[in-house]
């Protein structure tokens, strides 16, 4: 593909996550595109990203999900407000809560295919439905309610009080 | 500690998780440990398990709280059967569905201690409430609805039909 991802269009110093930051040399580095109302986001597991032998780590199917739902998210806050991606002040959602339901052994070996549609945006909030297949079979459902980075996560201003619940729509 | 932490009890075939595997080099290799009624784990993140720089990327907090979940429900089961965790047969768990919610931002830098507490034990399913906290804060909670491990995710007899369904209790 040579549309850019979501995660290409995250700022420089918001682009560590293991999961998802392209500057991460040791992470996942997805990368999640729009699909008509969908998004979509193909990654292949490491041989050793292995639960029981012959299927992935949940953790993985998790993380993946976490990050495809975030990206997700900013994706979704700029389509609604009409804005392009690299237009400014940058949208970064982090992740208030997450669950995932294991349908079924997720084999290894095979590129996953993560599938996210937007269930609701309301303020500072998106919440994010996924599903994650391989081979055509469905594995994981998951579901993300991310919110909009709060300032004492921008670098430079950390701090560990937590906002979210100060803003939690 | 001396005492052997529950993942040192897998059978050596179903130790290769890349979370709590002590036979996944590549992997986070957790070590998990009762504590009276509450099970304990103790983890030291790297310096790559970033999200925004400052703070533990919540896909590796979901990781943590996942495996020390089914660990915890395996060592709960024994015990709940007045069972040595090395007698025969073995006892797996896997993850049906699990829960995060991201109360705070978590430091990176330092120890995280995720402790566990079962909340249900019926039939083949074990349900676990986990926290995480770093220096003493509480920054994260999960929820854990572990399984007995499905015959079809035994090395030689995968394949990927679910039978979890089948088992739902």
């Amino acid at each position: 593909m040579t549309e850019k991802a979501f995660q290409d269009y995250y700022p420089d110093d918001l682009s560590h996550c293991y999961g998802c930051g392209r500057l991460n040399e040791f992470g996942h580095q997805i990368k999640s595109y729009w699909d008509g109302e969908e998004t979509v986001c193909h990654f292949l597991p490491e041989p050793y990203h292995t639960a029981i032998p012959g299927f992935v780590y949940g953790g993985l199917i998790a993380s993946l999900i976490d990050c495809h739902g975030t990206g997700t998210a900013a994706a979704a806050k700029y389509r609604a407000e009409g804005r392009r991606m690299d237009s400014e002040p940058p949208l970064r959602y982090v992740t208030a809560s997450l669950h995932v339901d294991f349908l079924r052994p997720t084999p290894i070996g095979v590129p996953l295919e993560i599938r996210g549609r937007v269930k609701e945006i309301k303020n500072r909030k998106v919440v994010v439905e996924a599903t994650v297949s391989a081979e055509g079979e469905l594995c994981a459902r998951g579901h993300v309610v991310a919110v909009q980075m709060p300032e004492n996560m921008v670098p430079g201003k950390a701090h560990c009080k937590d906002t979210r619940e100060e803003h939690p729509e």
